[in-house]
């Protein structure tokens, strides 16, 4: 398999590092910007439709040729969706032939899962209707 | 505390009963029109920290006046992203004298959180380095 970059957001921030809890502490600037980027690539219906196709592909990848007709939108349309998704780091893409192939990076969606995971007790105070 | 409002997003649909994991199976148009309102919400910096103060906040609830001065943004501009993620589903608000309170709604951080949690076994194929 082609060689995995390091999902690198913005200029001189990255995901990792950033953020040990969205819930925990009060980001700061930098943190918020690296980090909105990679929500504002999930915020749209066509992005999060082809995260969840590439995603839960069984083997793992997809063909750019199998995504564009589950989409009424253009070729170009679409990879530049796709393209957002990788400049985000929530996949990875390489060429072969023809086609581009699009896999998860799971490592990313891991650590959005776990910035919106409380510690425990939070809800106790911030959430549970009296 | 104040009566709380299950989170309605969009017109006819919401996150409770959407999506059991984006990353499981492809999500249908409906969902992901519904799922992307949310992750957009999250999408932009001030909101993001404004999110991050109120569910670090040790009481639970924050005061608009205590959020203000932390951003050099006037007080309307505040309030619209707050109601951007008060329309989400993420927070809820209760006017009492002349401020308005906000607190985390965390079930819908729960929810997103296991939307983006992989089942075992994806990482296999889909994520990690060959």
């Amino acid at each position: 398999m082609s060689k995995q970059e390091l999902p690198v957001i913005g200029q001189d921030a990255t995901v990792e590092g950033c953020c040990p809890g969205l819930l925990t502490a009060p980001l700061d600037q930098g943190q918020a910007e690296v980090l909105a980027k990679v929500f504002k690539a999930l915020g749209d219906p066509v992005r999060l439709r082809l995260l969840s196709m590439i995603a839960s592909r069984a083997g793992g990848e997809v063909c750019v040729c199998d995504l564009t007709p589950a989409f009424d939108l253009s070729q170009p349309t679409i990879s530049h969706h796709l393209k957002l998704l990788r400049e985000a780091g929530l996949i990875a893409s390489e060429r072969r032939g023809t086609w581009v192939y699009y896999r998860l990076l799971p490592e990313m969606t891991d650590r959005l899962a776990g910035i919106l995971t409380r510690p425990a007790g939070i809800g106790a105070t911030a959430g549970t209707p009296a």
